[in-house]
């Protein structure tokens, strides 16, 4: 077991027309003008924007807003509201929407709040290290990336397709308010491809060679049974408040920091696949990850059994086998029947992709930077470039 | 399902040897001149004070100590460190210790940060709201009252020996750190109790008639397993140190706010009638928790029968009987039998007390607010003064 650190600042305001409240609470964390952040045109359409910009009047806060954040959230788009932010001389971030509005926001932030900071890419490239970053408000619109609670912002850079991350607690946001009703319009497979990303944001520090703390084990376990539960009955209802509730706030716990502690941060190597995966061929997160874990899990199992065990017991509740090897192979068997009523893909041809040979050594290259580093190695197992080339093909 | 807030800012700093950053945690939450609040001589003779006191200069930052802290803390003690505080100019509190000793440091706390504030028992008496608190770090050393990252402050005043507290967020410790080392020398009967607590600030959430998200429920479900694992082990080997660091988390996880998610605050009906037994006879908080709660159980149980049920079988693990009756009432008896396995009271006799009449009808008349209060209205099933002296004859 090793030492942790803990630190989950963010306050949660969840539940029903709890977006009412975002105008006093930007002023109880010292916005006085704000960027309202947002992506498509659904928070448009939906009319959501416009009354989040009344209640943001109402309280008496200034504020310019920027949209047009778009899946794998771009390294333009965040030097367009930097340029924007410091223009408008903006103090306070608001993102409405998922992950990426999150995410583009927090890179925003980072870069004004520390003018000694020329580009803000050198944060995701990892030449720097963050020195600040301006409070960042968040209204959750969908459940899967985490992003609202968590420490991390994922940016992906044009030139080179290149998706890489900050992890930093300066960028941990001031609030974030959660009304699973905003998420009733999402269509089905973004619910299930946040859904899946939940899972896996869990998965990835469960699998594990240090053990973590028994309850950090059990408290996953229970994370993922309620998913096994609720993302088909949100699937089957889009209205079912019940559902939609468990699954956003599950959203938040998976990536929260909980779920790992006593361990190490986890293993990461199918997130590490997929970033490369949704930054050349932009595909939906979750779905990604969904193509590649059963690949995965069949390649490394053999170096962490006892685990992968659990998981097919008291996770994916199958009967034990004859051995090991027998029960492994049918909880991850299970996940996948699990993956097909939930309509996400088990391999890169469901996912709609058929990646050349030479895009094949693409990824890896860009996976392994250019071959400089192995993933994987907190995890279940160290993977090199050969090992992610065989995966990938494997996952075909 | 209820909307809710959550809001748990403590920076957690887990696991061995983590009291030697205390002298650059007070400086990063802004202590300049601390009282470092402690209490039985154990910190004293185990020469942990001595090292706290040294980290503190090691680091540049004034401090004064005061002792003597008593379980049930009192408000005589509180008056003299507000006293003391005040004449030293001391900025932030540090207590050294458990649930007491940090509860008297928030009292304090409280006191020296308002000055507006003539008599901090108005807090707790419940005349006045809390305006402000100064902040409060904890090195933790009983795995127990959660105080380290809750928002709650019990303290008992002599004159009536009544016992009150306060909830509020501003009380809650800027850090806790958490050496589960620290807790190996606590005695057989106070870790029992301690790890009694810990469960019923669990179970008095999860018994309720407004149901949490189900994904609290399930977290719930494994912390009471856990501590059911984790529990007989710390007695058999105080110094098992996965043992006592399971315990010490699920501590914080049973108070910090996570496990009443969606649901109301819960019952608190035997935490209440506690409370009026510490006040009276002193006895551990936990050992009176554990004198009372199958009594409790078996009284109001036809309030709320499915939840008794999923007790019986996901947390105690018994076979369902031929009927809810039956596996409810297995499931309390499992839950007694495991409280003899940890040598804690199933009784008030064997918590070693015998109220007569008299101090039964003043516990009644106490708990009660000289019989204008219900209590458990929130929880299972609200409590007149009538049942709660059924329930204290009972348990007898």
């Amino acid at each position: 077991m090793l030492n942790f650190e803990h630190y989950t600042p963010t306050e949660i305001v969840f539940g029903k027309e709890t977006e009412k409240q975002v105008g006093n609470l930007v002023k109880k964390h010292g916005g006085t003008k704000v960027l309202v952040h947002y992506g498509s045109n659904s928070a448009v359409r939906s009319g959501l924007l416009d009354r989040v910009c009344g209640y943001l009047k109402d309280a008496g806060v200034e504020y310019v807003t920027l949209g047009g954040v778009v899946p794998n959230p771009r390294l333009s788009k965040v030097y367009e509201g930097i340029e924007l932010a410091k223009k408008e001389k903006v103090d306070f971030l608001l993102a409405v929407g998922g992950g990426s509005t999150i995410d583009s926001a927090k890179a925003i932030a980072y870069a004004i709040a520390d003018p000694g900071l020329e580009d803000v890419w050198d944060l995701y490239a990892g030449v720097k290290e963050p020195a600040a970053c301006a409070p960042v408000g968040v209204i959750l619109t969908i459940a899967a990336a985490g992003s609202e609670t968590s420490n991390s912002s994922v940016i992906t850079k044009e030139d080179g397709w290149l998706k890489r991350s900050v992890n930093n607690d300066l960028a941990r946001p001031r609030f974030a308010i959660m009304n699973p009703e905003l998420t009733y319009t999402l269509p089905p497979y973004q619910t299930a491809s946040g859904g899946v990303d939940i899972m896996m944001h869990t998965m990835e520090r469960y699998f594990q060679q240090t053990k973590p703390l028994d309850i950090t084990l059990g408290m996953s376990e229970a994370l993922l049974r309620n998913m096994l539960k609720y993302l088909p009955a949100a699937l089957e209802n889009p209205t079912d408040y019940e559902a939609r509730a468990e699954i956003m706030w599950c959203g938040s716990l998976a990536h929260i920091g909980l779920m790992n502690l006593g361990g190490t941060r986890g293993d990461w190597s199918c997130h590490q696949m997929e970033h490369e995966l949704g930054g050349m061929f932009d595909v939906a997160h979750g779905a990604g990850l969904a193509a590649l874990w059963a690949t995965w899990a069949r390649y490394v199992y053999k170096a962490l059994p006892e685990r992968f065990v659990t998981f097919a017991t008291n996770v994916m509740g199958v009967e034990p086998g004859a051995d090991d090897d027998e029960t492994i192979n049918r909880g991850i068997d299970a996940f996948e029947a699990f993956l097909e009523t939930v309509r996400m893909p088990r391999s890169l041809t469901e996912l709609g992709i058929q990646p050349t040979d030479e895009e094949i050594k693409e990824l890896v290259w860009k996976c392994s930077f250019e071959g400089k580093r192995t993933i994987g190695g907190a995890g279940v197992r160290a993977l090199n470039a050969e090992d992610m080339e065989a995966i990938y093909r494997a996952a075909y």
